[in-house]
């Protein structure tokens, strides 16, 4: 298998090992993106609840929110059409470990939030690229690049607000520091097949 | 001001002092729902969250949740017209008041759930209709008739779902009890103008 390539604002690209893994169980990996998808737009709303003056970020985030909510849907048909029922699974550590690097308090809390959720769309962005270049099923390979380019945009989206409330010094630094563990949290292959595992 | 005719599921008309009160304050009532439109959304995606596995339910409330999304930016793209700031606002009691009545255990909370929304949803159909009614602002008055249609779905909607899990008995005698409950939280005009004042 060849050597992934890095993603802009990503320290460490996605192992050869997590490509095997979730090609090996892609139902299990498209229910989990299912989830992924309806928390990418609970996480907009969220910021959306805590911010609700700063215009730039609502717009945004309205936008984002209601993206999500479309794969959401597209994610659900591809269950439905290959059978697999909607059901709970157990989150990896991925997600809490990034929450816990979000600091308490403002002005922090919401640059730390932009900014993990720019590496999470980036990871994303990242990952459903490797799914669309190694997937058997051909359809699914071409819907899995249709969703790239979005996960991009989201990406550029979260960073711009991020640029927009703070200074680009302060935003560069911070999210190499969060890019550090980002890595960090994905260099043990999770032993459940996950989006993020 | 001619007397106002019941919606179906609403307990009561809203007053004339309802609308006298919305008219004499109409930015402040777009600010207001600009907020309810956002709640709506989180909402919605809420019980998403909770009910993971009912496909009928996540779909649904998928739909509802875009279409939530797609008034809040509407809303906003108002304000903006009229020069109001995004800015937070005070919650009127109208929406805790009939959170408290959500018994949590289940399945009692889906079924209550369901019907709290479904008569917010309801009342909220009806006061945009008032408002489509008597808003001196033509363009803002047709702007209003057309959500209106939309929350009439949400509130069809929601009862739908109710149905679809519980038994009719059980949802209409669930739901008379809380109408009532809903009724009386708006029988006293709240001081501050908005959509559930
Ligand atoms: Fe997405
Ligand atoms: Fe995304
Ligand atoms: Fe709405
Ligand atoms: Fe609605």
């Amino acid at each position: 298998m060849q050597a992934v390539k890095t993603i802009k604002f990503l320290k460490e690209p996605t192992s050869t090992a997590w490509v095997e893994q979730a090609i090996a169980h892609l139902d299990t990996i498209l229910l989990d993106h299912s989830h992924c998808e309806r928390k990418a737009a609970g996480v907009a709303l969220n910021l959306m609840f805590r911010y609700p003056s700063s215009a730039k970020l609502v717009r945004s985030l309205t936008a984002i929110a209601q993206e999500e909510l479309e794969h959401f849907e597209q994610v659900n048909q591809w269950l439905d059409r290959r059978g697999v029922a909607l059901a709970p699974l157990s989150a990896p550590p991925y997600g809490a470990g990034l929450s816990s690097q979000i600091r308490r308090q403002e002005p922090h809390r919401m640059l730390d939030s932009l900014l993990v959720s720019a590496l999470i769309e980036a990871r994303s962005h990242e990952r459903l690229g490797l799914l669309a270049q190694h997937c058997p099923d051909a359809e699914l390979a071409q819907f899995y690049r249709g969703l790239m380019a979005s996960e991009a945009r989201h990406y550029g989206a979260y960073w711009t607000l991020a640029a927009t409330y703070f200074d680009p010094d302060t935003v560069n630094r911070r999210l190499a520091e969060l890019a550090e563990v980002e890595s960090a949290l994905l260099a043990t292959l999770h032993p459940e097949p996950r989006i993020h595992s």
